[in-house]
């Protein structure tokens, strides 16, 4: 056996079951052992932020990493916007980057680079791999690292010839660190504030979004009137008929220091204390607006959802019903395409048990509120800022969830940069439905332009922002792909699309005409 | 006047004429500077890493920096492959990053991460701006840095608060650095060994393959009888009728060891020590087999050009008449599409002064030796190893020669990577003739793979090395980006769509079904 076959047979053993990969002539080993060994499915990616992306998507839906399987530094390169994403999302993704021969390292060969200092800020855990005897053990370390709660980016560099030279066998299993346990203290002291009776918010994040914790928040909020928010890119959130509606926090500074400025406390559950995504001139940094009491119940890192239950408990809020939405959605809408009416459409035709990867920018904005009583539904965001998530991101969640809708309601600017994705989309056969909102435009940066104090900008700052001359031409970009695709010129057309889309097979695309 | 402006004034003086950009929030001061100030034109691509290949077309054409314009670590992340390639070139680029506002640094905000880290790889110089004063010139000195002979990359790391605060205007221009001097002793070596009469080769790369220095290797060749050899993926050879005939050092390190056994001594004129382009099991990192005398006549970072002519007084060859190829292009070629008859169709119609970008891989190789008796023409290689190069690479060049048609010589696998150029070919109207080698496989892994010793690849192998299934509608694709475009499946109509593709103006695109 050689090393490439004793890391993968060490993958299986850990329980990892896919590898999104583009391989290039340094993992032609690995390649071959992915062949030797049964138990993991190898998915092609175009273009390496469509394998990243994917394997994102896969871990917030199946809690546990698959591999990528990436080509040197600038394979690892063309995947680093996307586990930025990962990062933020504190997804589990274990990445295998081929380099060089060792002893063929010190010719700087054309494709050679520094492949530790791109790896380092997306990445927990690197480990450049010395030897292919050493190959299990480490890949075991990378996994378990990799899986260390709630997930983050763990990186193995492999030389070729510790793939390809002979190695001993599969290593055992490395056990993950858990949630960090949260101390009496966070729950007493969030207690405390709620049971002093002024108004207080509960903002969710993380794995406080998952169905346990939420109908704990909920018991809290019927208990104790508190509010529930929840953070402005969550990673995964549980929604829909059956949840506990929540107000999400607004993007823009200026609004989401008013949301927070109604209330006298704060408490964080699972989500980090809110700052801006973007300083401005005359913003500040920090969202929470001074003389706000902030409570810290459970960092990301710490057992949130123990930790609401324990704070129902504490509060006798065990055995509250809490308020949940009830199975009403949204009525189809008609007339021009909006982002309103998109909202709508969507949130009225979703298909019980759906995951919507939301990546649709400005169109996007309604549809979470609009959808708080649509069937039950997971949703999922652009956690890291990064575009270009929204695609790889869907394909990865169904590839998790074969048995689920796959919503990947998308910008046009976003869908461009990883579009490759649709190729992997048909060749795989997955149940994802591309909701592609064309209005030829990065609007988001229009509108930021604007906030800038630029309200009538020149030629070359519109010709900058904006997707036209010559339009896109989207059905034929998805048909060319290899999905089944049509346009939507109306909200009467877009319901009658989704609906027909929702019961058909495999991918499918819409392109809607804002 | 506020930061931004004060450096695009500073990079207008310093001569820069182009910014490949795809802005975000934290470059909207930037974006607002580009309408401020005449002189640089805004290119728009709806991926960095079309901006950044361009950049490096652009560069190797105009022997001058481009700007590009990329947001925060993800932006230039997605920009890293073709920087790299441009590195391995030897290509001036200047990489603008919008960071966030040096006070909200600490905020960890979604989009924050190690800029400089991401960078570093590909960098030879890099600045985090730290006031609105010294931006302008920290530019200046990114600008001379990119232009230190003959080309380097330099990333200046530029906050949003020093584009917005005030500026007190542009800084002076800051002398580049020229190639280094060649010693008298490289040059009398050099003289030594080629008199000595004994089979020598010089290895020409980098500045060696420009029109004055190849015709000195051509006065040197007809005075002593030695070979003149190409490296194997040269930056830019100027080729065709009229230019000396170079042959190719082989990519593949047993044919290159074969190719460079024949010869007692070895000269390198611009080019480093040839090295094996991947490490495999039983081949040398070093492509020179031991007991080649080498010399150094010049090294790449030194005046090569000037070290040939030196060499050529020193021999008294100056007054030779180099042995330069006639026009006899290669006939039409008929039957199937293959990587002979592709080669021999474009050699065949290849227009005066053309410009071939080749991303080719496999189908490419025959080109190169047919097209030695082409019309006159620049022919531009993968430098780095990182596809999808070619089409954005096309996109650069054709914007620094307007006046001359641009061949983007094109792998599927590779075009895949960065098909989002097709698009900006289109905004701009270029004249970018796109030839795609649709054979439906990443058909150099299926080589390597063999090569590794698998011979009989299995299910999940051939998966990843396969295009197929879907198979892509590239003419398809083209058209959904505003490319003109057509199929062809046989040498005879590859032939007619080339001549049509030559005679008409803008970007065109010919699918090639191998």
């Amino acid at each position: 056996m050689n090393g490439a076959e004793s890391l993968i047979r060490t993958a299986v053993a850990a329980g990892v079951e896919v590898c999104f990969a583009n391989p290039g002539t340094t993992e032609m080993p690995l390649v071959a052992a992915l062949d030797a060994v049964e138990g993991i499915r190898a998915v092609l990616g175009l273009f390496e932020g469509v394998c990243t992306g994917a394997a994102d998507g896969y871990a917030r839906m199946a809690d546990k990493p698959a591999l990528t399987l990436l080509h040197l530094g600038p394979g690892l390169a063309n995947g680093i916007a996307n586990l930025h994403n990962a990062r933020r999302a504190r997804s589990a993704v274990v990445n295998l980057v081929g380099d060089h021969a060792t002893w063929h390292a010190e010719a700087d060969a054309p494709l050679a680079s520094d492949i530790v200092s791109l790896a380092r800020p997306v990445s927990a855990w690197i480990r450049s791999v010395r030897n292919a005897r050493s190959l299990a053990s480490d890949a075991a370390e990378a996994i378990a690292a990799a899986k260390k709660f709630p997930g983050r980016v763990s990186t193995l560099i492999i030389p070729s010839d510790c793939q390809w030279n002979p190695a001993e066998g599969p290593a055992q299993s490395v056990p993950a660190e858990g949630p960090g346990p949260v101390e009496a203290l966070q729950i007493e002291r969030t207690a405390t504030l709620l049971r002093a009776g002024e108004k207080t918010a509960i903002l969710l994040g993380g794995r406080g979004l998952r169905e346990p914790a939420l109908l704990s928040a909920g018991r809290i909020a019927a208990a104790t009137g508190c509010h529930l928010l929840c953070e402005t890119f969550p990673t995964r959130v549980e929604r829909g008929a059956g949840m506990p509606s929540l107000e999400r926090l607004p993007y823009f500074p200026e609004q989401a220091l008013e949301t927070l400025a109604q209330f006298h406390s704060l408490v964080l559950a699972g989500a980090a204390r809110p700052v801006a995504f973007f300083g401005y001139p005359n913003t500040p940094s920090s969202l929470v607006p001074e003389g706000i009491e902030v409570a810290v119940l459970a960092e990301p890192e710490q057992d949130v959802a123990g930790a609401l239950e324990a704070l129902a408990r504490d509060l006798k809020a065990e055995k509250k019903e809490p308020a949940v939405a009830p199975f009403a959605p949204a009525s189809s809408p008609s007339g021009a395409l909006n982002a309103a009416t998109v909202g709508a459409a969507l949130a009225a035709t979703l298909p019980e048990n759906a995951i919507v990867m939301d990546e649709a920018a400005t169109t996007g904005f309604p549809f979470f509120t609009l959808s708080a009583s649509s069937s039950r539904h997971t949703y999922l965001a652009l956690t890291g800022g990064a575009i270009g998530q929204g695609l790889p991101c869907a394909t990865g969640a169904a590839i998790a969830c074969p048995d689920r809708r796959v919503v990947a309601f998308q910008a046009d600017g976003s869908a461009m940069y990883t579009v490759q994705a649709l190729w992997t989309q048909a060749r795989e056969g997955l149940n994802v439905t591309t909701l592609l909102c064309n209005n030829r435009s990065y609007r988001i940066l229009q509108v930021e332009l604007a906030r800038s104090g630029v309200t009538e900008p020149g030629r070359k700052a519109k010709s900058l922002m904006s997707l036209a001359a010559p339009n896109i031409d989207w059905v034929a970009l998805a048909r060319g792909m290899g999905v089944a695709a049509t346009r939507a010129e109306s909200a009467d057309e877009l319901v009658a699309a989704l609906n027909r889309a929702f019961s058909a097979r495999g991918p499918n695309f819409i392109e809607m005409m804002l």
